[in-house]
């Protein structure tokens, strides 16, 4: 049973087809390794997993029918009102915990998430937890809440692969775990699930030789997006009401973007990333930073909240800088807030979802004057944010995929393409540190030339916040290769807070159309793309999402705040 | 006359012998660009110059002697003094800036501590603030008060060698100037003099082969240290009330600590770097901070405070953060501060002037209940220490001495002996960017360790701020490879703030002894070079300068009242 399942869900991956060699022996044992875990009521036959492939958009939908009414209830509620419930007795921990496995293991089985399950363990601990309850006068903000987490996170007794079979059964100690993760636990949460990531991160599809490949649970014609990739699509799908992803070149966001829920890239210094394992360590130039995905952008807030103003992680991880959010009830803005709207940065232009998303955002607040808000157009010089964006790539260069390679080199696994980008083919000759510090002082300066940018508009259109693009459409399992990401880098690069959240749904029929000017190579592409998915009739109802940012670091409770007004403002309307 | 007294200025430097080489020409050309700026009447002639040289201790006695009584009255005046004579029109700008000018010239015709000298404009600047003052309801916190800069910050008209030659003759513009440089205009100050370093301040002894060398001004025995060496030369005869050095290994405390004044090396992000030339810009491990040298702490903590609270200078500098100093009139501590003492890193034994320097510290203290500051041993292990030491040299390395060598190839000027330590004959290969990511992560990690170390003590015996040893003690010329830097590299590895400040006087027939045991070759040198100076009677009096850091950065503030209130002790007892 166990090996016909794994047959079938890896089905669409040739390596799986002849695993002889022995980083194929290893890729097999870790994929059982996984499988395993999963309890054997929760195990799908082969005709309903084609069934679940089949139907593209409905995968939600028919998870639903599979699980009980009260596991549907429990796993379409938001973070708060789990802890309400847990909290009023109306839901065991216990309860809550089996829902997400189970529906976590059943999206698992159609669209490969997950990396690791500890469904035993959480289980266990849920059911402690349960026993626990009475001892407390107040319960732990997160107790019995379970929170999955991107595969970079450190736990106790299972791997932390970066998607690279290298790091494969070598399970973490006691003493390895993420500074996050003991916050968890301190917090109450239960951890069950690790998600899936492409080998070193350094890609925004998620797919590896260990695990295979992630498919979006919103709609199976297209990528999960990452590399935060396996959170996106469990978050998505029901799976999860909370994770950890990491963000350093959009790898929250993202996927963020393509299931239609919230990911927030918060500067650096805010969550801790103590004991986080990571590519590319002590490359500070663009700093990867740790943030959550969820549904909800309340739960999104609090969550926040929890991991900076309760935990203290300044405390505590050297890196880490003191902060506070908000509370997630405190929706008021500033008054007078300038809202700025980047309507592309004059290398690619943005195609009609966009605009017609950042028109929508643009109208909703001109009619809301609650917070007297003002809308400006903001235009960043079109030949700086060429700059910010070859920057961002110069440094993803340069060590000429040495570390990638080197990872790769230890198993035989084979490279993959969507790591091309940075292991090019020709393989550069490494950068030397005097290479690497002249590219570091060149970084600074576009920082400090972005910032007499924003000191030198007048103070009647600097914005506060900015409304931007992020991914501007999904792409097919892949494709990668053919999407751009400018409006992207743009807050890595700057270390800019970002939310990532769902403006609209994009809808076939479209009256916007791309302009007719075509700047060059890259716009031609993403306009052809544009074009066919509109042809193809595979976008409709998929989500358009775009970022709020600030363009000064630091503003992250400003962002979410604002991204909280906002989106209330866009399901009322 | 200035021929000769170009002669008699450089003496003592071999090069000047026969300068031939194109290298030399330009050297000479330079030299007398800077004497040229002097006003014929202040040169002295070749007899006085030979009799203030040769009385090493009495330099400053024996230019008050040139030098009016009102001159005196203004130059031995703190800065809060010369503000409020130049508000209630006792003083004009005129007469203040004067009479630095004509001290800084006669302390450089003995010393040599001047890259630059802006007399013309100092004088003429001042006498148009004297014409506008009475615009003002109230003046400019700084209006009409001369600061001096180490030869790194930018300013319009002149040269920023940073001590290279080829960096000689090249003017700086309008839009080049530092931005702390506008901040002091801003304020009211006057720029009158650039002060010497060594080429790329990567060494912590003042000379080059462009100016020649810089004595001690406090006695001419000695050193004056480096590499804010002429700021500590000039400041510490009375020449400067307050100049801006540089620290990235010791610059602004090791100059401070050798003339008995105060040096602050602040937490980065405080004070602006912005447009300050530097070496290894890029190169960001350790970074390099900007922060006064004052003879008196009051205008020292005044000084920060206009810096950051008046100028906000997280607005303008991307790397700047936001910050707040109290008030140099607040001498309120925390109640219950802990007061760290640290008698050694068990790596090198201090010398008995040390030893003694902190005894008075911690009775003067444990005698002075008034906040309840208690005495702490600190003793952070020694085998972090030792990381943390070899780190920092590990990192001054990396280049293999790349980006200094090509300095020196363009001019042709030979290397000097004090920057072997950083270019070392055997000239390794430069770092690959691989390597240096490396090193950048076991940096972090040291520094990570550290918390832990600090967060992991009792919390009855973990310290706000801690007492700890400087330079140790006096070099001669030429002894710079003798000294040790190892209570200072600590401060920069760790980005902590550190106040350096005179705690008592050297005295010859000390009681106190180094210990028997000698821990390694380090410290034998040490040993032996203390014992040497104890023996030659030439360190009596000489200052005992301490540091005072916070084990946690971002601390400034508290560094400065801490150091405040103990010097106020030790002034009284």
């Amino acid at each position: 049973m166990r090996e016909v399942q794994l047959q079938i869900l890896y089905a669409e991956d040739k390596m799986t087809q002849s695993m002889t060699d022995s980083w194929q022996i290893t890729v097999s044992k870790k994929r059982k390794q996984v499988l395993n875990n999963i309890p054997t009521e929760w195990i799908l036959d082969s005709k309903t997993i084609a069934r679940l492939k089949s139907d593209k958009t409905g995968l939600s939908h028919n998870i639903d029918q599979l699980c009980s009414l009260k596991e549907n209830a429990i796993t379409h509620s938001t973070l708060l009102e789990l802890q309400e419930g847990i909290r009023n007795n109306s839901l065991s921990c216990f309860e809550v915990t089996s829902a997400f496995c189970h529906r976590a293991a059943l999206i698992h089985q159609v669209v490969n998430c997950l990396s690791e399950i500890m469904f035993t363990e959480a289980l266990e601990h849920s059911k402690i937890l349960d026993q626990n309850k009475y001892e407390y006068s107040t319960l732990p903000p997160l107790y019995g809440i379970p929170i999955s987490l991107k595969d970079q996170c450190n736990v106790e007794g299972v791997d932390t692969t970066l998607g690279y079979l290298s790091r494969a059964f070598k399970p973490k100690k006691k003493e390895d775990e993420s500074l996050i993760v003991s916050f968890l636990r301190d917090l109450g949460a239960i951890i069950y699930v690790k998600t899936t990531v492409p080998p070193s991160m350094m890609a925004t599809e998620t797919t590896s030789n260990t695990f295979g490949y992630t498919y979006n649970s919103f709609n199976q014609h297209f990528s999960a997006g990452g590399s935060s990739g396996g959170e996106g699509s469990l978050i998505g799908c029901y799976g999860s009401v909370l994770g950890l992803g990491t963000d350093i070149g959009g790898s929250i966001r993202i996927p963020a973007s393509y299931h239609g829920i919230f990911g927030f890239k918060p500067s650096t210094g805010k969550v801790p990333y103590l004991k986080v394992d990571n590519s590319w360590e002590g490359r500070e130039i663009i700093t990867s930073v740790i943030g959550p995905l969820a549904r909800n952008i309340d739960d999104l807030r609090y969550f926040m909240s929890l991991i900076v103003n309760n935990c203290k992680p300044w405390i505590h991880d050297v890196k880490c800088m003191p902060y506070q959010f908000s509370s997630f009830e405190d929706s008021k803005l500033p008054d007078g807030l300038k809202v700025g709207i980047w309507y592309g940065d004059g290398v690619v232009n943005l195609p009609s979802g966009d605009m017609r998303a950042l028109s929508k955002c643009k109208e909703i607040i001109q009619n809301n004057q609650k917070f007297n808000a003002s809308i400006v157009r903001w235009e960043p010089p079109t030949d700086l944010c060429e700059e910010i964006f070859n920057l961002a790539m110069e440094a993803d260069l340069a060590d000429g995929g040495t570390e990638i390679n080197n990872e790769f080199k230890m198993t035989g696994e084979p490279l993959l393409d969507i790591l091309r980008p940075v292991v090019p083919n020709d393989s550069p000759k490494p950068y030397t540190v005097n290479e690497w510090w002249n590219l570091c002082k060149r970084v600074s300066d576009a920082k400090q030339k972005f910032r007499d940018f924003h000191n030198n508009l007048p103070v009647e259109v600097r914005p506060d916040v900015v409304i931007c693009p992020s991914t501007l459409m999904p792409y097919r399992p892949g494709d990668m290769l053919e999407t751009t990401l400018r409006y992207i880098l743009f807050a890595n690069l700057l270390n800019l807070p970002s939310l990532s959240f769902p403006a609209d749904a994009m809808i076939v029929d479209d009256n916007h159309s791309m302009p007719d000017i075509i700047n060059g190579p890259e716009d031609a592409m993403v306009q052809k793309m544009w074009n066919d998915l509109v042809l193809s009739g595979d976008i409709e109802g998929f989500p358009s999402g775009l970022q709020i940012i600030s363009p000064l670091s630091d503003n992250d409770d400003l962002v979410l705040r604002f991204g909280s007004w906002l989106t209330k403002l866009l399901q009322e309307s």
